[in-house]
């Protein structure tokens, strides 16, 4: 089976959505083989003569299925001999991924912003800023503009994260799986825009997200 | 069996505390017969010789079980043939109860402390004052000044819950469960101070209260 995954990415092949990083540890965790296609944003219209597609898009033998959840369901039904997504079932990573969508990843874009924003090519930055400026309400840099304040609400919010790490080394417990792929989505977006500091040296949440990640590249 | 679960009070038999809501609502669920006693804060003392006990206790037949969690889990044994407190596993429950406890909880406390001192007897405000405020390194009125913010602040964390909702009625999935009964018990210990209007009419928040809480009282 031939399989790509459209993969979002910024200028010097920096894959940074943190909704295509659950997907391609969701991919590797299964043991399937793929290949993460680069996207830029303004050649997403291109992969389409419909409507425009949202990133991560998987296609099998020219099948495509949209969107990480529903391609992390396809992946637990088509890989059931691979290892189980979902050891506990689907709700556990169904209320991190809400916690992750509505309060993880709107923290986290306060602090990071301007350097997705700097890691696009000049083609995308055109798209980017008057997109996400409509989306905000006002200039990327006044969005950004309390950065020590947004980057304590950032570490502050993980607090969930830490009290589950607190008697299990991962969310799913002992175990790496989609629940914790769906957190550490939000790490490897920051990380690939260059701030791997918006969590400190010493913070259980560091060490879990070295244990989630061990090994990976793009 | 006799099962007395000790239970936080203010005056006039408010039992306000979160902690014993999960238990009670556990208790129904599992169809279990017992008597909620009511306890004051300076009245906890007394239910020991030993080290001071934390409620919820739940003694049955003389036995003490102490920790909302630990009772859970004991009741979930206990009762294996009463609809489970974890239809998902467990692991959903916990995750729910790290956000309540370390988001849920220290947002709403911004909101309610006031409520709460206010509806203790007065010998409860003399150990509760004193408490909380060494607790929080300030005055109980100036932890509580920025009222609105607060509230705001409040129903914003809220969004994780309200994302969960979106596809089913409740955290737990077709029918309520343990998930469900800790984020409850934030919601019935502001409305047994007083603020039930921590949350706005037509927020599905309110919806999903109503149902899980339906036909309860103490």
């Amino acid at each position: 089976m031939t399989r790509i995954l459209y993969d979002l990415t910024a200028s010097e092949d920096r894959r940074f959505s943190p909704f295509c990083w659950r997907t391609k540890l969701a991919l590797r965790h299964k043991g399937l083989d793929y290949e993460a296609r680069p996207v830029r944003f303004t050649e997403i219209d291109d992969l389409s003569d419909g409507p425009r597609l949202t990133l991560p898009t998987l296609e099998e033998d020219g099948r495509r299925i949209v969107d990480s959840w529903t391609i992390a369901e396809h992946l637990e039904a088509a890989a059931p001999d691979a290892p189980t997504l979902f050891p506990g079932g689907q709700d556990l990573a169904r209320f991190v991924q809400a916690w992750t969508n509505t309060t993880v990843h709107p923290t986290l874009i306060r602090v990071i912003l301007m350097d997705v924003f700097r890691a696009l090519d000049l083609q995308d930055q055109a798209y980017f800023r008057p997109n996400r400026e409509e989306r905000f309400g006002m200039t990327l840099e006044a969005f950004t503009a309390e950065h020590a304040g947004a980057l304590k609400a950032f570490r502050q919010c993980l607090q969930p994260l830490r009290a589950m790490l607190a008697d299990r080394p991962f969310i799913s417990g002992d175990a790496p799986a989609y629940a914790d792929f769906i957190a550490a989505g939000a790490f490897l977006w920051a990380g690939a825009v260059g701030r791997s500091d918006v969590v400190e040296d010493g913070d259980a949440v560091a060490a879990w997200l070295a244990r989630v990640t061990a090994g990976i590249d793009n």
